[in-house]
């Protein structure tokens, strides 16, 4: 059976737990925004979701992209879907109304990622990029390219790219060598002002080439003649695979790779010779201009996380509740006394083993989407709230969470989609059952969108030793007081909080004297920091939920009694001698 | 490049750290047996593994079994590869002599798979089964069954199967249902003692078909008509796939399966329909006869675990030292300062969330060896030495550490696996490079020969509850007495050791009053033990390095600082409220 989001979960994480509609009425685009219409929303994107995407699924992964001669085929079923996709609107979700978009809230395009994400990682891939793409152009691209490429994007009836890496240049973008000559012969032959000549080879190129759309927009990294080495001195390029006038340009697909999964996402070698191009934004601003949506894509990247745990503990729970397998210990709901001199074999979800494997995944997907979902609306805060207080509080939120949540989520779509695929014993690591694509495909997860090593020094390096804790603390502080506002239990947080809090200060000070130990202990900032934003995710869940339903007050307490104690081990490996 | 085994480090630990001559010599059979005639064997061993095994692992991976009408063709080069193996004598390195084998010690045995498992996990998957078939054979099988199979499957001219797993049953084998019948009508038609007629349907019978071998035996658990339900009445048949006298036995391969990985392998559903076979051992002690292997086959997984960690550190390794990525801190070996305003790249491994994921899965690899190779010398020992003390000693490490072995190196084997694959950044999730493979292979291991789940209750709930924490207390006392002796630093060592004692009496009383405990925290009481046994080897290993050589004291003291800390996160674990 194929993947169905279960929206009720989605929605009482969102209105009950976080009180979104709330949140989203004091923002001016989103007075009338109300509970019933995003519900609505939301159902008939899980129906979207669970009709045309979750059924293509496998035969994604089996067939894959196939590449012949510079053209890439998708898989049976995409371009289908993915036609339904944007004229049904779902593109152009959170777009603005004036480029042809629905102008909801950011917060239900991520959730729609999410569910798609769970469904079908390869597919989804596609899309993926979109909005990020809309974004830079609408932000950084002239009105003449705007006229010809925004609502296109926007719309997504074409589909686009971001040309970033190259084979010596993977996470160190400095690096990049594809060049931009201005094109002296034919200045502007499109209309669409100076025209440059693209040259070089980019690699990982998702959605590089397709027949999913009759268009492809790249955005490529590339520098000009007279530009500086480094980062400094990338600009930004607009080069579509066809030019206005209907000619093919000259970007040519070398190969796709294989690769470990997502096999439904062509992931491309594009060489530019001589390619036209147009400057997007002012030069040496390219990698400026491609940042500028770095944090939501980092967040959908997160969310994609989230997604693939709660594709893997559905199909684990579901597994679990219909297997039989040994006799499980009676007190932990086993059918009979364990020392019995018979034989009988109990539900898997009755081992104890297997049942705090589902209960602590279904906490980090619950946990997981409280957190992710509010760093949607903080998005949307940062962008439209009237009081500048609030809008620095959601910048600093965003800044300091989402680098967490990208790490955090896409290690543990791998690692805890291990342990559910455990559940299934052998016939987890058959491909019949599912699990394991979700694995592949979730693995590239932890690599993409800057690997989650570079998202602890993101973190640890960039936005706590860069400012000496002074945004964390008011992190720290803002989350306390939450807490209390809501009239939530806040001991655990509290306790947490101020641990964190101190050995920040020391590390600090450590830092000071070696300059290089916040990149040793980096991944255990994150880890300490993840298990905070957990401590107050679930004084929220716990708090909307009252006496309240087994459904949400189980996985609770396994986050508390499996994972939380794991704090004080990050804790301690901050001040590792190494 | 392929793989190519390390015999020097293997060297080290063997003959340096564990001594494992003086071990062996004072054993009868190998009296002999001198560390040159070893290291000689080993260094053969590296050289077949790396020649014959190791080229065709990606092709292997890539082309896969092939299943058509019944029959399984091997993926190219298999057959070759397999042909050198057991006519040059490596199937049979510790079979007795008698029955065509080499007699050498158990411990060469199981490098040599380890080895081959860093190489070709996919490829020996088929001579992987030999070992346990033979002993089988050779302990339960009737003379004139042993007079047609033992030395065919000594050698490996034939390979063997374990048909256990039905379609119902998977751990739990008492749920087996497939039938033995005495066929009345041809009670000794080939003169190998009474006939019975098989029938019922296995699953997950790895190697149940292929054109590797003329022949292949298979040892099948089936059910005697008069039998009791549940795991007694199980009964051991031998059921070849040609009868002695030439003809076909009744024995179907039905399809095999898609699988995440070991793609060289072929995982077979077979069908017996009124197969021939024979009686192995007694009625109703099936399962007892397979379990005789068990020790060797569940440290032979550990290995696997071993080796394939060793594979992908060796992948990382070499890439981290090859490729330049950003700039790393000075003070970790970067060449510049990190403030610098200019740009430049430093090799990745002056990263030092690099080189704290090369140090530590290292470590891992380092310290597993020290395990494996001294389990494999308890088996030598317990087999072959005088005095019954030191053989009781032999088996009671044997029965407490080889599950532990088993789940914590096909634990560490995946998930530090993928540590090491998050080195090569996005080159890591393409197929080229090899690591990715690497991953998907070593994920069986954590659930085949008893999932990992399973190993755990093995050791707490039947090894330590069973006897009230004896065992466990005795083998405590051996590794900090032996440790005494080496003159080695066992400070580390005793106090976890204490540690671990303190808190299993407190478990033991808690699963006097709460009968399920055990079942919740069986997998952090065998990560205490696994960070007990890691503290021993590393005493050993830094004990036999002294001052010594950087390669052997780095990972130990990433061992110490980032993973001994886990200790205490365990030990709280076990008290959790669940």
């Amino acid at each position: 059976m194929s993947h169905q989001p279960h929206t009720g979960d989605i929605g009482f994480i969102l209105f009950d737990v976080l009180q979104a509609t709330n949140q989203l009425q004091a923002l001016a685009p989103f007075a009338e925004t109300d509970t019933d219409l995003m519900q609505q929303v939301l159902e008939e994107a899980a129906r979207f979701v669970a009709d045309k995407v979750a059924p293509i699924r496998r035969e994604g992964d089996e067939v894959g992209a196939v590449f012949s001669h510079g053209t890439v085929t998708m898989p049976p079923g995409s371009k289908e879907a993915y036609e339904a996709f944007w004229q049904s609107g779902w593109a152009s979700l959170s777009c603005a109304e004036e480029d042809g978009g629905q102008g909801l809230p950011e917060v239900l395009n991520q959730v729609l990622y999410e569910m798609l994400s769970a469904a079908n990682h390869g597919w989804t891939m596609a899309p993926g990029l979109l909005h990020g793409a809309y974004e830079c152009i609408k932000h950084h691209a002239s009105p003449a390219l705007k006229a010809t490429y925004l609502t296109k994007v926007a719309t997504g009836e074409w589909l686009a790219t971001m040309c970033l890496t190259e084979a010596h240049a993977g996470s160190d973008l400095g690096l990049v060598r594809t060049k931009a000559v201005p094109m002296a012969d034919q200045p502007d032959a499109h209309g669409l002002g100076p025209l440059y000549a693209l040259d070089g080879t980019k690699i990982f190129i998702s959605g590089g080439e397709h027949d999913l759309t009759d268009n492809i927009v790249h955005l490529v990294l590339a520098r000009l003649p007279d530009a500086p080495p480094g980062p400094k001195g990338l600009s930004l390029f607009l080069a579509p695979k066809f030019l206005p006038d209907g000619s093919r340009n000259a970007v040519v697909c070398e190969r796709i790779e294989e690769k470990m999964g997502i096999h439904a996402s062509p992931t491309c070698v594009l060489r530019f010779e001589n390619a036209s191009g147009w400057l997007v934004g002012e030069p040496g601003k390219g990698l400026g201009a491609m940042f500028v949506m770095m944090n939501a894509a980092r967040l959908h990247v997160g969310l994609q996380g989230v997604g693939l745990l709660e594709a893997a503990w559905q199909m684990a729970n579901a597994y679990a509740h219909e297997r039989r397998q040994m006799r499980a210990p009676v007190a932990a709901g086993g059918s009979r006394p364990a020392d019995s001199a018979g034989h009988a074999a109990d539900l898997i979800v009755h081992h104890p083993a297997m049942r705090r494997i589902l209960d602590t995944q279904r906490a980090w997907v619950d946990g997981g989407r409280v957190l992710a979902y509010q760093t949607a609306l903080e998005l949307d805060i940062a962008r439209h709230h009237v009081d500048p207080a609030r809008q620095a509080r959601a910048q600093r939120w965003c800044a300091l969470v989402t680098p967490v949540l990208k790490a955090a989520f896409t290690h543990q779509a791998f690692h805890g989609g291990s342990d559910c695929l455990q559940v299934f014993g052998g016939h987890g690591y058959v491909r019949e059952w599912g699990i394991e694509q979700v694995l592949r495909d979730a693995r590239i997860a932890m690599i993409y969108e800057g690997t989650n090593e570079i998202q602890a020094i993101d973190l640890l390096v960039r936005k706590v030793v860069g400012d000496q804790g002074q945004a964390l603390a008011q992190l720290l502080a803002d989350l306390t007081a939450d807490v209390a506002a809501q009239g939530a239990d806040g001991a655990e947080l509290g306790r947490l909080a101020a641990q964190l809090q101190d050995a920040t200060g020391q590390l600090l000070a450590r830092a000071a004297q070696v300059p290089d130990h916040p990149y040793w202990v980096a991944g255990d900032y994150l880890r300490a920091v993840t298990l905070v934003l957990m401590a107050w995710a679930w004084a929220r869940i716990d708090h909307a939920n009252g006496p309240g339903q087994d459904r949400w007050s189980r996985p609770g307490k396994a986050m508390r009694a499996w994972v939380m104690p794991e704090f004080d081990l990050h804790i301690g490996l901050l001040s590792a001698t190494h």
